[in-house]
């Protein structure tokens, strides 16, 4: 995209040289919005990000992995603003247009000199061609980078979005779950930009979990405003059309996270409908996409839908046994809360053997629905969460 | 304990040769008290069972393993009625005064002819020393039964509390999380022991998790009142001794079930203390309980503290990360949420060497306090889920 550069080196930070610190940079300061992890314990760089967006104004961000500076007090914060203040200086722009974010292991304080000194390595490095390196610069147990580009006719201009982003391990929802970089050349302002960026997260971020809310997770998003034109109108069909390409982005972006979840072999797709309000099918989804119970029996290709049925009691929710159905795919394996037969569960177990499943459950006749993605639980999940760090 | 006698067998229900069906029965009507899943969708013994306890008095408990009766609508509550009505036939009691359990597969027509078979052996083997034989029969992904037998002098005679209880998978509290049965030979009353009841599961049964929450999960005491004496009262000595000997009873089958945690191989205790309340210390120690990267962490024997901090934030509850400190046994390796060090970080390592392992979690000066149990989540977990049922 004409006006953003990005780059990506190693810093020195993962003890293999894998590319750990990436930066993203705009011609001008670009129109900005953010979503920040809900979870209590809000890692440093999120604070000076923050801070930083207020204004709704970015035109760097400077990311690190292999250490989530998180859990890392006073200390931390300095390095935070370290991060913002060296990158603001050698770019020549204001620190406040520069966020900051951080991802890898909590708790040890981050290796600021080995930054410091990489920063104007990456620096000079910066290319319009260097949204893929920059991809690879942010992972950290992600097995492949994660991308997206998008184009559109929108009102009579082509208006583009690309974005970045990394997770497998630590994705769940209710906040930005992971790290995820969006940029477009749309003109609108930042309240406006906020609003399209919370909407297209609560379909595609916010629909995902693999296992828990991190401490660092971010979704930032900038606008150039160079596709030129008007500027995208709350209401307007333009402002539709984008907050449609926007979510597009998003949604794709946070499958990419779920098919490279941690030691998963499976994308899960949990579709809840007929329930009262859409809140409340998304907590039965969500009850479903999170059973360990279920994300086993998806590994093992085991058409178990009684796990199914539990986890779905279990949610708290309002239910009756007798207007649940559940389908694998096109294959309705239980009808008024019991086993279509045995016959018909076999037809769904070759279902299963597929990459990508559907799950629809349908929980009675209201009109609430909504559908969340998910990954099996693998041995190879538990040999890389017990063997990360040390 | 005199007055009891207990049996199983094979009955065929599972497709090895191994005890299935099991028995426990009173001389007399003995007064009863149960607590039951709070699962939506409650299997059909559980309603039976349920509405036979009405009164507070049972004489007997038929319990069957391999299948687990549920979300098996009209059909299955039959089965769950004939399997009472059979019993109370064959041992001549009222058909009110029999409970009834089921566990195993869910979704799978009872075979029931094979239990009314085998019922007329099966009360043909009841001893008084078939506890352990009944532990046996209501085993599934079980490696091993579990069993308890206290006893103390309260008011002048010795109180007995006896039980036997089966989990492994499924379980997660809020609600009677799995089967116990338990039988003591105390005197007092049904809404007494109720209360004694509810209060010993809220330290025990309903303070561990494995993973998910069952539909069938059942916990039913019988107190024959064969010790002689007053009845107990409420607010009396006895009492609040009975209700500690009932609580350490509970305690112990509940602590027999984590040790026995479908592929575990770590007990791990939980304390959170410095809350302002004693709900909001257990919310933050569930939340540390259930996170699936602190129970491969502790699988892996690493002090990823980073992640206990992660868990807790994302609880929901408040807490301020400079408050909290956590102990890895004896070894403190945060303070004001931080790491004490790598030389410290290396000491807690070795106190994750042990079976048990006992994580203090200080979140401020509060007074309220919460303890709960997990176990760690292996590949042998993963294995034994994933391949379960197929």
């Amino acid at each position: 995209m004409d006006g953003i550069r990005a780059a990506s080196l190693w810093a020195g930070i993962k003890p293999v040289n894998k590319p750990d610190l990436a930066l993203i940079v705009t011609d001008r300061p670009a129109v900005a919005a953010g979503l920040f992890t809900r979870n209590r314990f809000q890692a440093p760089p999120l604070h000076v990000t923050r801070r930083h967006l207020r204004k709704g104004r970015l035109q760097a961000i400077i990311i690190n992995s292999g250490n989530a500076n998180a859990c890392t007090g006073a200390q931390g914060l300095r390095h935070a603003e370290i991060m913002a203040r060296e990158t603001a200086r050698l770019l020549g722009v204001a620190v406040t247009h520069v966020a900051v974010a951080s991802t890898g292991v909590i708790g040890v304080p981050l290796p600021i000199d080995r930054i410091r000194r990489a920063l104007p390595r990456l620096a000079a490095a910066l290319s319009p061609t260097g949204g893929r390196q920059a991809a690879r610069g942010i992972m950290t147990t992600d097995t492949r980078p994660k991308a997206v580009a998008l184009e559109s006719r929108i009102g009579g201009r082509l208006i583009r979005i690309g974005g970045i982003a990394k997770g497998g391990g630590m994705v769940h929802p209710n906040m930005a779950t992971m790290l995820a970089f969006l940029a477009t050349d749309a003109p609108l302002s930042a309240p406006l930009l906020r609003r399209a960026l919370a909407e297209a997260a609560d379909g595609s971020f916010h629909a995902i979990t693999i296992d828990d809310m991190s401490t660092n997770d971010l979704v930032l998003c900038l606008a150039t405003g160079g596709a030129g034109g008007p500027a995208l109108r709350p209401g307007g069909a333009a402002y539709r059309q984008f907050r449609l390409l926007l979510t597009e982005a998003c949604h794709r972006l946070a499958l990419q996270m779920v098919g490279d979840a941690e030691g998963g072999t499976k994308i899960v797709q949990i579709t809840v409908q007929g329930a009262a309000t859409p809140a409340q099918a998304r907590a039965m989804a969500m009850a479903v996409a999170r059973s360990p119970l279920v994300k086993t029996a998806m590994y093992g290709e085991d058409p178990n839908w009684g796990r199914i049925m539990a986890a779905l009691g279990a949610s708290g929710e309002a239910v009756r046994e007798r207007d649940v159905s559940i389908a694998f795919g096109p294959v309705t394996m239980v009808r008024g809360g019991q086993s279509a037969g045995l016959a018909v569960e076999r037809r769904a177990a070759r279902v299963l053997h597929d990459r990508e499943i559907s799950v629809r459950i349908t929980v009675g006749r209201g009109r609430g629905r909504a559908t969340v993605w998910t990954s099996d639980l693998t041995d190879a999940y538990v040999r890389i969460n017990a063997h990360y760090r040390t």
